[in-house]
Formats: C-alpha cells, structure tokens, sequence
C-alpha cells in the first residue's frame, strides 16, 4: 500500500489544519499514514533562530494568522485568535504523541492537543491542559506520561528530530514519500497525489 | 470589475509560474489585472538578509529547486536547471517592466525574461539577453532602454517596492486586492476567487 509520513510540531500553526485534515485525506486516497511528531526548536537554532520565524519576521507572522484565518474558514476548522502564547512549548505533547504510537491514541490526541491551542486558547505545555485530553480518549493519563518521561521516549524523540533534519526538513508541517519531501498545509494535497503509484505514471 | 495587483519580482523563482499562469487564469475569473513588478532586495535588507533566503538556509532551497520542478511539471512550464545565476539581479528588467506599463508590453515582456532565465539559463541582468526580448515583442529597444533609466522612471519602481514594503509584503510573488494580501503561486487561485466579489458572500 501507498504511506507517506506525516511530520508535524505541537507549536507550528500551519500544523493545525494538516493534522484536522490528514486523516480523511489519506484514507480518501487509499494512503497508509504514519504520524510523526517532531520538535522545530532545534531544527530553527541550527538556522539561527531562537524564536519562530514568525514572531523573528513581523510582516511574515502578520501574515500568517490572516493566511491561517482564511484556511480555517475555508476549510470550516474552529479558530480563536489570538493563542495562549505563539509559539506555545509543545515538548510534552510530542513526548505523549509519540509514547502513544504503539495503542494508536497519536491521530486524537493531536487532534485534540491542535484544537485545545487554536479553538480553545490553552496552553498545551499545562498538565492541566494535557490530562483532560488523555481522560477524553479513555487514556490512562499517569500511564501515559510515565510512558512518555522514560528515557527510551524522550531518546526517540530526539532520534525522530535527528532523521527529520537529516532528511532535509526545516518546517511543519511536512510529507515525505520515501526521499520525497512536502512541505505546508498547501502541499498535503500535491503530497498524497504523489504517494500513490499509479499518480506518477 | 474586480481587481487584482500581481506583486513580482524578476531574482524570484516562484514569481516563475506565477507570471506564466496569472493571465489566463485571471481571464477566466474575470478579474482585471495589474502587473507591478517591484524590487525584493530592499525589502530582504530589512529582515537582515542580504542574499536569497534560499541560499541563506540551504535546506530550503534544495527543498525549493525540488518544488519548483515539482510545479513547472504539473503545470507544462518549462525548466531548465540550474540558472546563470541564484539569484539574477532583475534591477534592470524591473525598470523595463515599469516603462512598458504604459504602451502595455509589460506582462508579455516579463513572461519572455522569465523564460530566459529560467528555461534557457541566461544572465537577465545582460543587455544582450533584454534588447533580443524587446526586438522580439516589436518594441524600440533603445527607446525603452532610454525611458526605464529616467530618473522619473528609476524613483517610481523605487516607489513601487515602498508601496510594497508599506502594504506588508515580504516576498514574491503576492498578490493584493484592496488590503487582502495572498503570498506565494500557491496562492494565486485563493487570490483570484477573493478578487470576484460573489465568492465572498
């Protein structure tokens, strides 16, 4: 079967209407899909960046939110602007993300960690935030965040960062297809039409 | 009618499909149309760039060759790569372009540069790449040579890039309908539903 690999960060905002939109997408196209979270922070220091570029680039970031705006209202996603904070630490999302692969609680818990900071302004760095969420899906939330604060999880993480920048990401959210490489919500189309077979004669 | 001002720049590589596509497409929505080339180095200068973004982060313009192949190869436009030159100095094409508004040889000059930088690799900063283009469209080379370099001419494509500065550009191409800016050809089709005044309820 056709897969791409969905790479995303908790933080980015061009993240949010991928994540609300990948799954039906995928499944529409016949796609296997595989979700993985990584971290921007230290993709963006290696560029020289200690912020997102969107706060570093004021006209790009005044941009962004009227762009992101006008993609949520096409697309009917729920937007409340402006968000708790931008960017927002999505650490400990992307820890419980990850941790969650292996019982296939990654898709939701996304979807429902996006939504919290982009229709409810929370802050997804809180427990507080977090643990409702967990609770919503039926997850054991000690468990869960047990899981994720092992050793092996964060060390996955950080190797899951690695392969991303190896592979010659520098934003989220993106697709690869094996070496090939999408990049922005605007691309989640163009990237699923690629991985399958028959689309590329 | 409605309306819409095409922001473009001649170093830009996505400016490519964008001024290959823009004419037809805008026909077809039976929107009116505005060339407006303008000048994207004093606007990088601003941000603290003093060369392409993309050869500033290597990632994202090994990522940006790929997409534009990618996109010249949906759309039929020809590609060859690499260029002359990353990116070409467009300074003289600009004033070119903005002489040629009046006797309106802009948009079907600025088609015949882009090709030549970026489908038969020349340097488009050369007289003997721009005087070959002028002779081809008809029009008095020398004339227009002599018109562009007025200082009339020179202040208003120095007033053009302001103007784009001032309402909130930061790359090529965009495109604007009143206040409501699109960046990217990625956006070109966004722009140009926005632009017919039914779409927007």
């Amino acid at each position: 079967m056709a897969a791409i690999e969905f790479w995303y960060e908790f933080g980015s905002t061009y993240s949010y209407p991928a994540v609300m939109r990948i799954e039906k997408l995928a499944a529409q196209a016949g796609v296997e899909l595989r979700w993985r979270p990584f971290l921007l922070g230290p993709i963006f220091q290696t560029l020289g960046w200690n912020d997102s570029p969107f706060n570093i680039f004021a006209a790009k970031g005044r941009y962004m939110w009227r762009d992101l705006t006008r993609i949520c209202e096409a697309e009917g996603i729920p937007l409340k602007l402006p968000p708790a904070k931008f960017p927002q630490n999505g650490l400990k999302a992307a820890r419980l993300a990850l941790a969650g692969e292996s019982a296939r609680w990654t898709p939701s818990f996304t979807r429902a960690v996006f939504a919290a900071n982009y229709a409810e302004q929370k802050d997804i760095s809180e427990d507080a935030t977090l643990v409702p969420i967990l609770d919503a899906l039926g997850v054991d939330a000690e468990a869960a965040f047990a899981a994720a604060n092992t050793p092996e999880n964060k060390d996955a993480l950080r190797r899951q960062t690695e392969e991303a920048a190896s592979r010659g990401l520098f934003g989220a959210p993106s697709f690869t297809i094996g070496d090939e490489l999408f990049w922005g919500n605007d691309r989640l189309e163009a990237a699923l039409a690629w991985a399958q077979p028959s689309s590329k004669g």
